[in-house]
């Protein structure tokens, strides 16, 4: 609730996720992961320019518009946009408040995919877009222990002043650690000949990325210039 | 270096803006704020898939491809929204550890406008989308003595279940704080007649916020299904 927000309009609305049908439903509709259904605590964070447009409506602005010779314009791409770093914010800071208390968090980023279904699941209007699902729990004493997975090298995450692509020595040693180190033991993605292509084919090119893709596209259409 | 993010891709890079020319720019294109240019850290937080797209490549996807009968895609729609949500998520993490280093800071979403600038500025490729940019200082003893503008009532947030459209009775109610305590003393922007026609003036018919959705549209451009 004090989460950094674009002046101050909080562009997002959050779902507590208490029954335990909707719970088995996102299990499945969120890329097939069990362990969502058994979270004691689920929020969904939704980008929410519905609430303000409304609020526009239930102001008068439409009469202000008329009056003041203006075109009253619906929430577009860049509304949106600003609402996905809001939602994200609020989110984030729900994920370190709850590790303060030792409790822990994961983010499905799976919720944009299925939108027809979270649409209808959620009774989401127009204007709402279901960006960020966070499962919450005391993790087990395995999962304290466990290391985390080795992150990129900063010298090709942090750059001054400009953007810089890297080049063909920088990207053969881009992942090496984790080529290396992580990858070792279990075997490649079948097909796949090194870390990159073993990312390609789990990642990028999954079934979850496709869907992913197919539904932002349809969420888009809500927005998109008009 | 150390924040959530989708299957550890790390979807994003950071430009930290040290040259004086550049933050002077920025001061202006970001909507004319000249604090920009004062700050003594400035941080430009950039959803980033042109690093993996590039890594693709020098991994011979392409030719992996080939060889499984699969189509090489292209960073799409989706694939953008995962990496706004590691982003700001990054970016949030930056700010609390900020914070409790004694460090102030300032989100400006205006880093989503004038995108054509923003690109040659910062040399950026096409899947590379300037999203946030922050500003970090220390309070001086005023700021820290200021309070916090009054948020929105949880109840109008946070839902249980299902998303909920508020009613005639609570919009009517929704920012009456914010109108008594904080705009008496102030007039509205002119034309307004109430809080909500206030908003709609100052921010969603402003012309930053008409900026913003252009200059998204411009950038969405790069990502729309191919």
């Amino acid at each position: 609730m004090k989460a950094p927000t674009a002046g101050n309009m909080m562009l997002y609305s959050i779902i507590e996720v208490t029954n335990q049908s909707i719970k088995d439903t996102l299990a499945k509709t969120c890329d097939n992961q069990p362990f969502i259904a058994k979270a004691p605590l689920v929020l969904l964070f939704l980008a929410d320019y519905q609430r303000w447009y409304d609020y526009f409506i239930n102001s008068e602005v439409p009469e202000l518009c008329k009056r003041m010779n203006i075109e009253m314009r619906k929430p577009q791409e860049g509304d949106l946009f600003l609402a996905c770093s809001d939602v994200n914010i609020a989110a984030q800071n729900a994920v370190i408040a709850a590790e303060s208390l030792g409790v822990g968090s994961c983010y499905i980023g799976d919720i944009m995919e299925n939108y027809e279904i979270h649409r209808e699941l959620f009774d989401l209007p127009q204007y709402v877009f279901p960006m960020v699902l966070l499962c919450f729990g005391y993790p087990t004493k395995q999962q304290k222990k466990k290391a985390q997975i080795r992150r990129t090298d900063k010298k090709f995450i942090v750059f001054k002043d400009k953007y810089r692509r890297l080049n063909k020595e920088e990207f053969n040693n881009l992942h090496k650690d984790l080529e290396e180190k992580v990858f070792k033991v279990k075997n490649f993605i079948p097909g796949a000949q090194n870390i990159g292509q073993h990312f390609f084919l789990r990642k990028f090119n999954a079934d979850f990325s496709k869907e992913l893709n197919r539904s932002v596209r349809e969420i888009l259409q809500n927005w998109l210039h008009k």
